[in-house]
């Protein structure tokens, strides 16, 4: 029997969050005590719910400015987003694509959406996102850098693109990342998804990619419903990034004429309209989330048996979830901890299953995923929502 | 010059539609005095906005009764809802699928999105839609019925689908395309974007197909923002319209396992909550758009040079979008038409330019179009939100 102490990790979810708050928690819930209403209430006043509209363009705004990217495209989920940057990263049908094996399944899905194929990449400890080192010692065993790119000497195919995917909000390590990219001729696309308000040495995540994407689900750090966008500094790859998640219809005072095959995954003005009065928020929502993490981390600190998760010191991260990692000796009783944790009204879930386990994915290619299988057994994500920060020091 | 009498179309609009309306009129806006507020209000006060809700359940249901379709799957919006349809009904990349050269370009786009190729089919005058028997005569020129299904003599490729479009609302001859896809083994897939309220002998369009779509975008006779839904009688293929539209999991009460490539698709409930008020007003809306296309049919009776376009005897039409059709000999002179009523505050259109002349579908096979060729001279869009038929007798 190993030396997990569930029932002080019990005590310890209820001396930071059961400050009469209802039960059960879930993980992350949306906060709407901004402009929401007036927003929204607006939109409906004027009739502008729909793809024209001032809240779509004042919500790109708000994203370029809060990341420092120079260029956001509002679309309609963090999937869309994903699909429509690989597709403006030039990816194509038959390339491979590097995607953590530890990540939530809508990256690979975007993948597959492009025709292309997902290779599974190990995951670091210290972030919990893809191991750059690991990853360089791999494609120097089994790629070759070609006029074309890189080229998998295994399948003949070329691996185009790397998604790093920022795991539950924490940095992975871009830079050396980077370097990767440049010496194998390989593009990064940043999946930020989980990302908004997490930092990499000062510059904010999805702003180290060609192109990166953010998600504005209703269980993210703000949400617009179901909502995400696609960041880069490229003006002119944003340019095509709107035209293509229209209709791609060419400017005319009647005509409709299309110059492209258009995705239509515009973001409504609505939906855009609750990001706004969200965006507005979104200092006080990373502050509370902060004062949060830090009453975990103190809550758990002598707890046996876990360890709660902390950025490493070229990130801050904005504590999407919150997570503990049972020790390897505990991870025999995650699923007894689940039991217990929930049956008190405490939200708790593993992380995601390994996407190379699941069936539409299992003859991909990957490589090594030692870390990623023995994280996935230590994981366990605890309820994050911003207000459940408040009142803390 | 031809008969073309403008100054007295712009008068008969006038005469139908300037009851203290503000101007420029667009052509269609949405019109929110029902429960609008109340839903989406309620949304945000409980916080449920994204994928899980009570009003997305609550709107499925509600088209379904509304239309008599069995079952109805809501999505982000028309293109996704026919991207997703086609797939379920087995189109598969390098299959043509037979689609009217005179629609809206997103027909085409969820064709091209499942790797499939538009052929184009030629229009009937009586519907504005696709002419089944035309396209028989065409299909026995062209095609070949084997074994495995409806093969293009000359691309070698499979005719696997054909997709109805119901133009401006008004329905196709769907009894005799039917006859058509039986004697060639091809797949009907209703576009009824436009067609919410339209019967075809006395059965609601979207009811006819294998599978079928319908669009809530702004323009719509109702709305969401943005937002459509896939319908069918098929309760297998609805369930899993229904699980690839979402990310694909498995019900766990924690475990993130999913079994398929997901498409997120999924409707926000806040989105679904509007749909909710609109749809609770839709026969009122509809009366009130019959009352409009009639009062544009007795107006525009004695002027010369056009034609109103009155739904065919087997269909009770909507009018989404009302239209006057020019005489042949006026149609040099539609620039002028549209001109100047937009000049006098009535915003017009032509229809769409066909979709064979676009760039990106140049090269994709077409049958003899010299219908739509013609029609697309002569059509003329004019204002047909449901709000103008108040008042109307």
């Amino acid at each position: 029997m190993s030396q997990l102490d569930i029932d002080s990790i019990i005590k310890a979810l209820g001396t930071v969050i059961s400050r009469g708050q209802k039960s059960p928690l879930a993980l992350h819930e949306p906060f709407f005590h901004g402009n929401e209403w007036a927003y929204v209430k607006d939109c409906l006043d004027s009739t502008w719910v729909s793809y024209v509209g001032q809240y779509v363009d004042k919500f790109e705004i708000m994203l370029a400015e809060f990341t420092g990217v120079q260029k956001a495209v509002a679309v309609v989920n963090g999937t869309a987003a994903l699909h429509m940057a690989l597709k403006l990263a030039d990816v194509t049908p038959g390339d491979e694509v590097l995607v953590p094996a530890l990540t939530f399944v809508a990256t690979a899905n975007a993948v597959a959406h492009c025709g292309a194929i997902p290779h599974f990449a190990d995951s670091d400890e210290r972030t919990l996102g893809l191991d750059p080192l690991k990853l360089k010692d791999y494609l120097k065993a089994v790629s070759q850098v070609r006029s074309s790119g890189c080229i998998n000497k295994f399948s003949g195919r070329r691996i185009s693109t790397v998604i790093p995917v920022h795991i539950f909000g924490h940095p992975v390590d871009l830079d050396s990342l980077a370097e990767v990219c440049e010496e194998y001729k390989i593009v990064m696309v940043e999946d930020a998804a989980e990302a908004l308000g997490s930092y990499y040495r000062g510059r904010h995540t999805g702003n180290h990619g060609k192109l990166s994407i953010l998600s504005f689900n209703g269980n993210k750090t703000i949400t617009t419903g179901g909502g995400g966008a696609i960041l880069t500094n490229d003006a002119a790859l944003a340019a095509l990034a709107k035209h293509l998640t229209s209709t791609a219809k060419i400017p005319h005072k009647w005509e409709f004429r299309h110059d492209h095959i258009g995705f239509n995954y515009r973001l409504p003005n609505l939906n855009a309209a609750l990001g706004c009065a969200q965006m507005e928020q979104l200092p006080g929502f990373l502050e509370q989330k902060r004062k949060l993490s830090e009453s975990y981390q103190k809550a758990f600190a002598k707890i046996e048996g876990i360890r709660f998760f902390t950025e490493p010191s070229f990130a801050k991260s904005n504590y999407w979830l919150n997570v503990i990692l049972l020790d390897a000796a505990s991870s025999e009783r995650r699923d007894e901890l689940l039991e217990k944790t929930n049956e008190h009204g405490f939200k708790t879930r593993p992380a995601w299953d390994l996407l190379n386990t699941l069936p539409m994915f299992r003859g991909c290619p990957a490589m090594d995923l030692s870390c990623a299988e023995n994280l996935v057994k230590r994981i366990i994500n605890i309820p994050s929502s911003s207000f459940l920060g408040n009142n803390h020091e």
